[in-house]
């Protein structure tokens, strides 16, 4: 506390990321970064960008790499919003958007990012309970609210409810903003982008930072009708005129056109993913079936907390959560397949020596 | 309007940054960039940089570049933060230290984002005049406050307070946060950064944009004592965690280490901002005294917004603001010696046919 603070920041509860170690040998598994570096073409835009032309103020309408995004979603560059990294873009959302007399409501497990930006904004919200298997069930969430917001797949669960659910819910849910935060979307079977034509209150926002390897570069977007669209404008144009630089926008463009690339990456990842389920399911670990680049695991003979410790010591980091109906599960990123055999073969000495 | 919206949305009046034309042929001397291009050793940087690690996230703490930054400043780290450029810093400096009961001070000629961050934030303000002479003269700000804002250099006068007034102004005034936004003070002749040393209610903002040429890439930073800065990193932390990407740190801790390249190109524009003047006086301009990278100028014989509508149909553009007392009045980049020669000699084509 200090006398200069306003008063809002002694009631701020940060959020804590995921730790980023500094030991190039430790086996990361756990922020989901994707385990294959981004497309050649995006490093080969950067590389180029880093010249003279850096001393000139980055074009703050980012239409270039909005104009990728539209074509490669086949939309009117009007129906998107670009910013530094998707937290960027869920903060305006939540200062834009959802802030509004009534609560929102989002799943009590959830992104821990949530209720931070509604203490940061002042917003009431409820949080909705996941079902017995862990699954959003969007029937809860039809009732009064402020606005909606999950992510889909969500995180930690890696679980997707369906197409059907969600135009259910967006059938009787006219009246407030329904967000789905796809930033694992790429991994899973649908995305519902192409919903934002049919309902003027649903947004869809997404992320480089695992689908295209790019978390280092710091590249969110959102997709929504344009009156949605324009609400998150005028917020980043009171706050920011040029939230994303040169570099990031030239990176970014190319990695979006790439596609080949990323369907390349994309498949190699789920391919592990299935090998991984069956390594841990070998393992005796119950594991939930993952729509994402992560697994989310737990063990019958063994707490979380100490397989999570016993990894360390193998110098392996997984990510453990302190919520209550969640602390014996751990959320593993997958990784190359060497990483995961590492994985699978300290696990194999941690619950069998 | 929106029945989406949140309230403030339509309450606001976001910010209108400088022209960014695409047109590669235009002389352009409107956004006070730097005419020279950013240090070799960052351009270096970025592109050692733009390697497969872009897919691991950026360190959230960004402390490479604040060490970078207290070694050139002879600060510990904790006295220092970065953003987003310093316009994402100023957002979190009225977020969090300027929102309190009482008004907040600003001139009535400034950065025109002041006013806007306020509205997005609901932080009351009051503008302080500028004297006759488009002074800011500190007695008028030893008031009931909630915290004191001005930049120093003011923009787009150009013209600084001495470190007598300051300090004068601070020993009254301990009681709320005084904030001077540095922005420019690379091309002036004193910095107030060692000065938060004795003063923990003051506060110093300063961007990469202009003194190390690095308008495109994004970094602002911030000088205070441990708890401002803790403030602000709170703030910071519920809103977004990795603010800066890769690239920008890299290429920011490197153009920062590399004061040899920034003395050089700071003292070329210094020397050109001498000859500019003389050349503006010639042709009977009134020059204010630039401590900035620009010049305020108006001209007895003809109108300001006629003199910047005559320069862009020579392809030159210049900053022209609508401001009652300044509407005779054009912010003029210092661009290269070759640049100012163009200019000169289409004023002399309009001023003397």
């Amino acid at each position: 506390m200090s006398e200069f603070w306003s008063e809002i920041v002694s009631e701020l509860t940060p959020y804590v990321p995921g730790e980023q170690p500094r030991d190039q040998n430790i086996i990361k598994l756990n922020t989901n970064e994707n385990p294959y570096g981004p497309s050649p073409a995006a490093l080969a835009a950067i590389r180029a960008e880093s010249q003279d032309t850096l001393r000139l103020y980055p074009d703050p309408q980012a239409l270039t790499l909005k104009q990728a995004l539209a074509k490669a979603h086949n939309l009117e560059p009007d129906r998107v919003f670009v910013g530094n990294g998707s937290d960027e873009v869920l903060a305006h959302i939540f200062n834009g958007l959802l802030k509004h007399p009534k609560p929102i409501l989002f799943p009590d497990i959830s992104y821990s990012f949530y209720p931070v930006y509604c203490k940061l904004y002042g917003v009431e919200f409820k949080p909705v309970a996941l079902n017995e298997d862990f699954e959003i069930d969007l029937d809860e969430y039809d009732r009064d609210n402020g606005g909606i917001i999950f992510p889909n797949p969500n995180a930690p669960t890696g679980l997707s409810v369906t197409r059907a659910a969600l135009k259910n819910l967006l059938e009787r849910n006219r009246r407030s903003v329904v967000v789905v935060d796809e930033a694992y979307s790429a991994f899973a079977d649908d995305s519902f982008v192409d919903l934002i034509n049919d309902y003027p209150n649903l947004l869809i926002v997404q992320t480089l930072s695992k689908s295209h390897a790019l978390a280092g570069l710091r590249v969110g977007f959102a997709f929504a009708s344009p009156r949605l669209i324009e609400a998150l404008e005028r917020i980043k144009n009171s706050f920011n005129s040029y939230p994303i630089d040169r570099l990031a926008l030239a990176g970014a463009s190319a990695a979006v056109e790439d596609e080949a690339y990323f369907r390349t990456i994309r498949d190699r990842v789920i391919e592990t993913r299935t090998r991984t389920i069956k390594n841990l399911k070998d393992l005796d670990f119950d594991v939930l079936p993952s729509q994402t680049n992560f697994v989310f695991v737990t063990h019958g003979r063994m707490a979380a907390s100490n397989i999570a410790q016993a990894l360390r010591q193998r110098s392996i980091i997984v990510r453990h959560f302190d919520h209550p109906r969640t602390a014996n599960y751990l959320r593993i990123t997958i990784g190359t397949d060497q990483e995961i055999d590492a994985l699978i073969g300290a696990l194999r000495e941690i619950l069998e020596p």
